[in-house]
Parts: C-alpha cells; structure tokens; sequence
C-alpha cells in the first residue's frame, strides 16, 4: 500500500475525470427468506452493465472486521489511510452540523443528560429530549465566556450538540467527562498533557457554569462532554493528487468530510435527481473539476432503521440515475460505499463493501453483476478501502511509472 | 507479509530445485474485437497444463494501481519488497549497459540535450541522436579527472549516457540538472546533505567542462544528469533464502538487477532455445544451483512497440519450450511478469499480472488455463509480488515452521 506522500511524486495532472459514487452503508446481510442482500434485491439493470463492462472486488475500509464511522469509511475512500488520518468525535460532530470551526478550536460532543440531586447520571440522553429543546437550552449559553475563551454551543439532534472552544492556545488532549455509563457522577475533565492544563480548567469551568444554567431544567439538567479535538489538517485531494476535486452531498457530515480533504463543495438540491443535475451542470461547467465525489444518504438511513424493503427502493434508485451519470462518458467511474449497513443488524457492520470500477483501461472480469456475492469473485479480491484512490489514477491516467 | 529478515530465520537449504520463468510484461489488454488479451489470444497448451496442475492468481509488484519500473518490478518477484529498497536511475542505468560499478561509485542518467546561445535547453534529447554518435561524443570525454575523481561516460541508446563519478567519500544525495522540461536553463546541481557537498561541486565542474568539449556539437552541445544513485547493497539471495541462484537473461539489465541480488549470471546465447540449452546445462551441472531465473524480454519489447500480434506470437514461441523445461523436473516451478505491458497501452501498466506455481505440494485450484481471467479465479487471488518467493520456498519445502 502506497503512502499518500509515495502517491503525490507519481501524481500527474491530466485532463481525464473521475466520478465516486458513494451509496451510504451499500454493503448488506442475507434476508433469511431469501438468502439475498438488500443489493442482491433490488433490480439494477444498470449497475449490473457497469459490473459487467468494468471490475468488481469487495472492500475493507479500515480492516478486517472492523465497522467503520462514517469519517473513517469516507477518509478511506478519499485515500487517507483512516488508522493513520483520525477525526476526532468532537470535530466530526462540528462537521455535521456544518460549525464553521476556526483554526485551533477545540470541538467536544456534548449530550444533554439527566443527573439526580447526588449528582450521579441517571440518563445519558436526557430521555432524548426533542431537537427543539435542545436548541432552546444550547442558546441558552450563548455568550458565556471564560478566562477570554469563547464557548459556543451547537444543537445537533435530540439530546446531542457540539461545543466549541475558541482561544489562542488550546490543546485537546483532554479526558472525557462523559463517564460513558449511568450510576456514575460526570468525570472533570483531565489534561493528558502538560500543555493541555489551561484548556482541561477551561473546560471544567464551563461544565460548573452549565450545570447552573441547566440545574432547574427537567429531564435536561447537565451535559457530558467527550471527545475534545481539533481540525485534522490532512494535506488537499488537490496536493496528493494534482485534482481539482469536487462535492456533491446533502448532508452537511459529508460535506465536512469532503472539505477536510480539500474538495470544493458544489450547491445541490436534496434530492438524488438534484444532486446529479449538480454534476451535470458542473461537469463541463467552467471550473475545470476532474473529480467528483457524490453521496447518496437514503441507503444508510434505511438500514439503520432496519428496513430492508426501502433500502431495496433506494438502490433501484440510485440505479435508475446511472444512466444520466454515464451519458457524461466520465473516463473513470467508481460506484461504493463507506461501509456496510445491513438492515438485518440495523448499525453499521464490518461486512466488506461491493466495489465496480469501469473505465476503457480496467480489463474487465467476469463478473456481469453488482452485487456482495459476485464482488465477492470479482478480480480486484478483497481489498483495502484506501486503495481505490490509486486505482482510478492508474485508470485515468494520472499516475507515472515507480520506479525505472 | 514478511520481511526478508523473518523470511531468513526460517529459509532451510535443501536439494529442492525451482525455476523462476520471468515473461517480461506478461499482462495485458483485450483487444476490442475479440475482448482477450495476448495472453487469452496465445495458444499455449503447456503453460495451460502447468496452470491445470499448480495454482494460479494475480500478483501487484509493487501496488494497487502501481505501474513498476522494471527495477521494481523484478526486485519484488525476488523478493525484495521495491518500496523499501529502491534502485537509482542511475545505477539501474549503469546495469543496463553492464558497466563495471566499482563500490562507491555515484552513477547518474545522461541525456546529451540541446541548448540555445542564452543556455535554455530547446530539446531534452538532441533530436534523438544516432547510438554511434552519443558513443563518439562518450569517448571524447574520456579522462576527465576533476578533483581527484575520475568520470567515466557510457553511451547507452540514442541521446542517453551513464555518468559514473569514481573516488573516495563520494554522496550521491544530490538534486538533479536536468529541468525536465524544455524552455528552463539546466539546473546547477544542489547537495541534499551536507555530505554531499563535494560532490556536488564535483557534479557541477564536470557539467561545466563537458559544456565546453560539447559546445561546438549540433544538436548535442550538451548533457543533462538525473538519478545520481549508489549501489543499493542488497542482501544477497543466499543469505536471505539460503539458496544458490542463477540467472539467465539476454539483456544487460536484468542481468545487472540479478546479480544485486546476488545471483550468478550464466552465460547464454540470445534466443529462447539458447536460454533453454544454458538452463538443460546448469541443471545438472557441477554447480549445485538450485534457484534458476530466467527473463523473456520479447513480450515487453512486443507491448511497448504496441504490436498485439508479436506480443501474441512471442508468448506462443515461450509456450512450445515449457516441455523442455518441464522435462527438467523441477521442484517448483513459477511462471509470471515483472508488470503488465498492454499493447493497447504501448507502456507498462499497472494491470495485477499472470502468476502460476506448479509444484507437487501446490493444492492445485480450480484454474485450467493460464490467463488474466482465469488467474483472476485462481485460488492465489490477487496477491503482493514479493510474496512468490515465501511460496515458492516453501512449495520447495525450505522453509521452517514460524513458532513453535
């Protein structure tokens, strides 16, 4: 496996293009009725063609039996190495809920929770308190301050929201104060580093002044914080690559995701229809972007909610649109996922991941479907997610000779 | 994967014989008509039967989407993982031409150039001069001394040259002068550590002095330097693999990357036949060889040159030979390439390559042809190159069992 560092010096710019279609969570389990998977289910005509003109394999994002997160799965997709390139929990939530994060800003998850008059956790979620109570009690912190640091409070959904630190000079080598079950009083939080005293003070202050904030509020009279991090810096898509990369996403997570690998977000519509009229116009559009990461969501959601028939639907969808993909004759296309979602487990899972490449140089195999048990035979194997990256270079193009 | 270090611990010398038949860039393209490859193309009945009785896959040389030089790429198949040990332009330059590197010698790339009247390089290969002129323009810079050092110039094909600098405490870490492309003046030659500071002087007084032999030539009044490398040292196959390796091989190359990893090279006429007769020879010879490497260069020159049809031939002509090598006997037999060369691509490529091993320990597959598609099947799968020789080694039952 190539570093991404090893890849940059065989990196060529060229004027071929590459499309990534990501289908959340695409990989998934047998129905026991039938013995088929979600994508075994549904009827994609389209899909299959590509399969059968192109070459099929079956993808770990991160490794062997391990579920990815979706920052994981994503980071791996893009090229970064996901046990190398870590975003921490608190940034990650920033990124989903589209925080306009500055430079240094130390990012935490935050959970609403319920604590009796001892102070123990009785509930970590605050029963879910809905996402507009949320928000009501975020906005209410607005404007606290302390020792000069700003501390800004974001609702994300239910009982979840983001907290921001933001000062010269924070560290987030923090310990959670989150003590990750009931029964327990909330942890202060400890600097696990010298340089990060100042911020582990900060952040305990800002708890104390919570817990005045909320301590009449019913079930919501606290919250937890866990995963203190910055902004991961990972070197641009464009400086790896030589590519002028592109987004198209409806969530703002995976916008996030795409930012943090330097790719320029395009403006879409939510639905699929939008996002592919998105790349269409953009695709011969003025910039001249030469990749394109898109992201279907509905997939996922499905399977997390366990309903197998209408992740079924979607991915008859998601096929009915390949069509108007190819009539951009795209020199490199590339059709995924971040990981599994079975709707049988209702979660992510560690089941690999159908992947279909199809360009003029792939030398097709004999797979004539898109689907787990045929990727399964396909000719690229089981393979790392992060090699996809070099793969479709090699495909366009773009990568020069290692080596004499 | 292992290193070569674990590998040592457990490699066992025995009587045990393999044959390393290296078809030089064995993979390839199918033809839009007809949708097979040379390979698929080919009638080869023997190479089929081997693949019926052995077990087949398709190996990466270096990595997913990685097209390897054919340093790389032959370092690898024996054994020497091409990310950790790399080889020079320059001395991979120098092998081609079997120049006599003595230890310490610091050989670069030459290419004789144009420059105009204000020092701009018009054409980075002087029109492509004829072999015997860039010999008549090496020989006029023989004995060139500067500094104590002494510099030797090869000529090598066309417009290209191998510059060695000879003397004690030599550094090779330098930057190169060539400006890789046309409309820049070539570059003064920059010590990347301080080590290397006179040698770069050095590098530099020599460009200069041949600047003025050169600069009444047309269009070859000048040279350009890239690649300034020293002899990587590997450890020999013998120590590695405790075996006693020969090579057979026409062209000064692959002879040059054989004998780094320490194989004796057994001197063969040019053709198929001869390097048969030369393998029947040493078989049995009073040597008791018992690694046999032997290069096919026909197939890669045959893809490079873009000629399907030769490619196809060529693969025919080391096909009807594989009985006399069979009759041999030997132990392990592995039939693969250094790299894909598709003559749709006229270039090497990264396209995972042909890998067979026949041995009568193998646990034969289902394959019973030897092709893309069917070693796409194979039960190898797809597979790193630098894993045939653990394998092979221990078909050869030569190597010991890992912990107890």
């Amino acid at each position: 496996m190539l570093t991404i560092e090893q890849i940059e010096e065989l990196a060529q710019p060229s004027s071929s293009r590459i499309i990534l279609l990501v289908i959340d969570g695409l990989g998934g389990l047998p129905r026991p009725e039938t013995g088929k998977t979600e994508l075994e289910t549904a009827r994609t005509p389209n899909l299959d063609l590509l399969a059968k003109e192109g070459i099929c394999g079956l993808i770990d994002p991160v490794s062997t039996g391990v579920t990815p997160g979706s920052g994981p799965g994503h980071l791996a997709l893009f090229g970064y190495d996901p046990l190398r390139f870590t975003i921490g929990r608190g940034i990650l939530e920033a990124l989903g809920v589209d925080f306009p994060l500055h430079d240094g800003d130390v990012a935490a998850r935050g959970n609403f929770c319920t604590i009796d008059e001892s102070g123990i956790v009785t509930d970590r979620r605050a029963g879910r308190i809905s996402t507009e109570k949320c928000a009501e009690l975020c906005q209410r912190m607005v404007g606290i301050k302390i020792k000069g640091a700003e501390i800004l409070v974001s609702p994300v959904k239910e009982h979840r929201c983001v907290v921001v630190f933001r000062r010269e000079n924070l560290c987030p080598a923090l310990s959670d104060s989150d003590p990750q079950k009931i029964g327990l009083a909330p942890r202060s939080v400890e600097a696990l580093s010298p340089e990060a005293e100042e911020t582990a003070q900060l952040a305990n202050e800002f708890l104390s002044e919570a817990g005045n904030i909320l301590k009449s509020e019913h079930p919501a009279n606290m919250v937890l914080l866990r995963g203190f991090s910055q902004h991961p810096h990972l070197p641009p898509m464009s400086e790896i690559y030589k590519l002028n990369p592109a987004a198209i996403a409806t969530y703002p997570m995976y916008r996030g995701l795409a930012r943090l690998a330097g790719m320029e977000i395009l403006e879409s519509g939510p639905s699929l229809s939008d996002e592919l009229d998105t790349l269409s116009l953009h695709y011969h559009g003025t910039v001249p972007y030469d990749f394109f990461f898109i992201h279907v969501k509905a997939t996922d959601s499905a399977g997390e909610d366990g309903d197998f028939n209408r992740k079924v639907s979607v991915i008859e969808e998601v096929d009915s649109h390949i069509p108007r993909l190819m009539e951009l004759s795209p020199d490199v296309v590339m059709v995924t996922g971040d990981h599994s979602t079975p709707a049988m487990l209702k979660a992510h899972s560690w089941h690999p991941v159908p992947f279909l490449l199809r360009s003029q140089w792939c030398r097709p195999d004999s797979v004539t479907d898109f689907s787990e048990s045929s990727c399964a035979r396909g000719s690229m194997g089981r393979f790392p997610g992060v090699d996809i990256m070099p793969l479709a270079m090699a495909n366009a193009l773009k990568l020069s000779k290692f080596g004499a």
